[in-house]
């Protein structure tokens, strides 16, 4: 990794990696949660996740490179965060509000990468890749906006 | 881990781990850097990072649980990952670069978890300790900010 379309390549791997890995974990937190509004942004932002693999492997092939993952540490730790916490929480309310937190973790790590790659994109010229990368961008922001919403209107009526 | 309040006090632990891993990782992160703003942000930041560690104690204090951390593995995650991007990069602009895109997930990482801890706090009524939770989320959203600035004036320089 010696320039910055080197870090643009290996950070698009890692993305790539950790949106396949949550991929097929959310099957996983989408059953463990019973709230209806929860499972439902879930369940849409599966969607929204096999759309955005889609959408990485044409950045790949924008900057003329083949579509490959590399092992994200950080998703894996993530993801291993979020599997404790389904296996400890017990009660209701600390179930769907840690879940809650954790997929927060998770949007905001991809806030953080898309960002990055975002910037990237533009600094190298890669005017394609900086426009499918922000469209990602803001579903995420988005996905994290529902979250915030769901968290507080559950704990609003846990009070 | 059955109420709120559990979740809380559960996720304060993981936070207090991860700042300690954070405050115990930063040192080699700074070595590895040789561009003069983002060592001094990173330096800034180390001893923001200790301030924080001695404020999680407080709000250990204000909700009367004893200060100790749980292993956090995304934050494990993390750092496993920046400590990969220091080993892997080799160009000055790469290295940079991917340092700095990294530094960012970490915050945001812990935007995620104060975000998180702040609305539960509220909601519980520990009003101690939501102020004490803001005033860190306020500073990791400025760290982000500040690192934000850096990566774009770097990127442009090398335009």
């Amino acid at each position: 990794m010696k320039t910055l379309a080197d870090a643009f390549e290996h950070t698009l791997q890692d993305v790539y990696y950790a949106e396949n890995a949550i991929a097929k974990a959310l099957p996983k937190v989408i059953e463990a949660v019973s709230n209806g509004d929860l499972k439902t942004a879930l369940k849409d932002h599966l969607g929204e996740t096999k759309g955005q693999i889609k959408t990485l492997e044409a950045v790949f092939k924008s900057i003329g490179k083949k579509v490959s993952g590399e092992k994200c540490d950080a998703i894996e730790g993530l993801i291993k965060e979020t599997e404790g916490v389904i296996e400890e929480a017990e009660g209701a309310v600390a179930k769907h509000a840690a879940i809650v937190g954790c997929c927060q973790a998770v949007e905001h790590y991809e806030i953080a990468r898309y960002g990055t790659l975002r910037e990237w994109a533009k600094a190298l010229g890669e005017n394609e890749a900086h426009d499918l990368l922000s469209s990602i961008l803001d579903e995420e922001k988005a996905a994290n906006h529902k979250l915030t919403h769901i968290a507080i209107t559950s704990l609003n009526k846990t009070k």
